[in-house]
């Protein structure tokens, strides 16, 4: 049996050939020919069985087969905003992480004791891209562009919204209790700070705009794995 | 205030001087001088606050000033076992993460289907030190070496015992809701197969030695990340 080979097809359902990186691994790597099957996905959510119209070195047209929507696999809307990492290597083992179990929105925060403020989005998307066809979904989380903490903070937001940190002297709630309890259907926004965690005064701005203080857990964590942590919890509190 | 510095020092409470790796980091990398404190962890439960005593290129005598037991921070024991992924940083990755999320003992696995059967346990050590340090834990996970599926299965073994596989028609129950029933004290061990999964004899034969085969949710996980996974579900099915 053939191993089915996934692409991602923003707008799978208008388009009819592959984009250019799709259509040249399909065709140059994978030598796919006229007749073969693939698996088309959309990143918001449907899967499309299409098979190989036309193959040339630059071009893979397309015929779709079947449209095939996939359920979403959780309730709510999974957001977690983190500040990147000094190691660029470390937030996007996160990413690819956090969209294997599963993640609707993804975004970059630039605070106070950040030690990395810029990030490479077209890199960061491949991982994304990359992690989706992995572990097949047909929902591709949402990158926001990198945002100062001020203006993220102020943004209005509903469902439940955190922030994570470290001040023993700033009473915090456990993230996963506070999960428990809530109806699962509602949206869900967790602030990991950098290396050096928030600073009190970015703890004070967020818990002013109507974010929880919480802490993770007894375990002190890196950034990129506290960002991982945060993302089981959504799902484990919901019972998924 | 000076940073704490933290060394790893597995006889701490009878020696008299850091190892010679750690020496070398204290003297020469970090240019520790007598009088200046550090903090000892014998990776058996026990933080040492102590101040070095004589400081030479080679050698770094202390002088051990409070014994500070660390509670275990969870219940139980707590131990995954896991073929490594053909490309050991995804390997390297896991143990970093479940030693920063808590974990007991480590066993690596020779499948049928393994892509990686040797591993380098000195490497591995240096990676399970640094996350113990970097996490503030007193506790090292014990790292057994590379075992043959077979033999690890057919080993007599205390407490709950699962494997996580992919395979629809051999009935599985949620591992998460397996564990959220038991007693918290009680000892877990989870399986994770290679990149190719368990084969169906490997699945059933640990079924006959007493293993409850179970999934890990909707998602379609990496080796290393559905072992992360699964020792997450370990510590929040336990309200840790």
């Amino acid at each position: 049996m053939k191993e089915t080979r996934y692409f991602y097809v923003p707008d799978a359902a208008s388009a009819t050939e592959l984009p250019a990186d799709e259509a040249s691994h399909a065709v140059r790597v994978l030598r796919m020919k006229p007749g073969d099957e693939m698996v088309l996905m959309d990143g918001v959510g449907t899967f499309f069985k299409a098979e190989v119209a036309v193959a040339s070195p630059h071009h893979c047209v397309y015929r779709v087969v079947e449209e095939m929507p996939q359920l979403p696999q959780w309730h709510g809307r999974y957001h977690i905003a983190m500040a990147p990492t000094k190691l660029m290597d470390r937030t996007e083992w996160m990413l690819e992480k956090v969209t294997e179990i599963g993640v609707d929105e993804v975004s970059l925060l630039n605070c106070d004791n950040s030690e990395r403020r810029v990030a490479k989005p077209a890199r960061l998307e491949k991982i994304l891209v990359s992690a989706m066809k992995q572990s097949r979904k047909a929902w591709k989380p949402v990158l926001n562009d990198m945002a100062a903490f001020r203006k993220f903070v102020s943004e209005p937001r509903g469902g439940m919204k955190f922030i994570a940190h470290c001040y023993e002297e700033i009473p915090r709630t456990y993230l996963y209790d506070e999960l428990c309890g809530r109806d699962v259907s509602e949206a869900v926004t967790v602030l990991i700070g950098p290396e050096g965690d928030f600073t009190p005064d970015e703890v004070r701005m967020a818990v002013d705009a109507g974010y929880v203080p919480v802490h993770l857990g007894q375990s002190r964590l890196r950034t990129e794995t506290a960002a991982m942590v945060a993302v089981m919890m959504m799902h484990l509190s919901a019972g998924e």
